[in-house]
């Protein structure tokens, strides 16, 4: 296919912005493939911050992170990531390049432990207010459960209602898919000159 | 901004699957910017196929092409592009390797003069048979004008009943623009491998 795949365009769109020794954001750890990823990009200077509300996702991300000696590069948080301004120490409230939400249940998981609108919601505000301009959150929304495709509509009105002067927001998605897959909402923080 | 903007990404997604030496089609001529760009993408033993149903954008088109010196690439006809199949050499049917849409009003022209749903969807399903394995069709939909949004509310609906087997559909959109503002929708055939 000649079309980026959703999960390398994620990743592909989070390294136009993220360079070596940035703070980032996973704001759903799951199987810590994304932390992981992040802890890479961001090299042996930077700073990930994950979230997670389930013990399960965060001892296994811990676990993957300190088989590849990448623990020291990560503080995890067991806790909603619409805690984030609260758990994120404020030297890096504005420092932050880059953002990323994995949307829908822990695969392998709980499948009724998902994630929610209002608290989604909630999370995307203050991330969008941490980041810094120029910074991007990309959201990859899995919306073939029922409360998924709830939460999408949601986030799709939600995204809708930003200000044009404040941030970009993009959509890419793939239409005739069999079952619903994911698909990816990305918010680029504007700086001053763009 | 780090996104890619519409029309910019529209030329790069065809730029993956168009070579020099190759057959392509300008479905919606216009002022004839796209015309004279495949052109270019095509060089000097590439074909281009233009369709416009006014004679205005065709004389424009074709001094466009004169000036650059590149007219006899070209080939337009003054016709719907839903007459696509019958308008292309049989020898050139299964060759196709890109085809773009403009689908709106040709700016500056005469705005009650638009691209229907049913010709455009006609034309979309007789180029998809047209192309080649590994093809791609661009549409760049304006979506503005009342006809737009019915246009493309049938497109939308269209694009999701192609099979998936025949052929990847990709949407890209930004979500909170102030207007509507053009958005692309871009079909790639399968080929057996992929």
């Amino acid at each position: 296919m000649n079309f980026d795949r959703i999960l390398p365009y994620a990743r592909q769109l989070l390294e136009r912005v993220v360079d070596k020794g940035d703070v980032v954001v996973d704001a759903t750890v799951g199987n810590g493939h994304d932390t992981l990823y992040l802890a890479q990009l961001v090299g042996e200077h930077g700073r990930v911050y994950g979230f997670d509300i389930q013990q399960e996702a965060i001892d296994e991300t811990a676990s993957k992170l300190e088989e590849h000696h990448l623990r020291n590069r990560v503080m995890l948080f067991q806790e909603g990531h619409e805690l984030a301004d609260q758990a994120i120490p404020p030297v890096h409230h504005g420092a932050i390049s880059g953002a990323i939400f994995n949307l829908g249940y822990l695969p392998g998981g709980d499948e009724t432990l998902v994630t929610r609108p209002r608290t989604t919601i909630t999370a995307v505000e203050k991330l969008l207010d941490m980041i810094k301009p120029g910074g991007m959150i990309v959201m990859v929304i899995y919306h073939g459960h029922p409360e998924g495709a709830v939460e999408r509509d949601y986030l799709l009105r939600f995204v809708q209602t930003i200000d044009g002067e404040t941030a970009h927001v993009l959509r890419y998605q793939f239409m005739n898919t069999q079952t619903p897959s994911p698909f990816i909402i990305a918010i680029e923080k504007r700086s001053l000159r763009n």
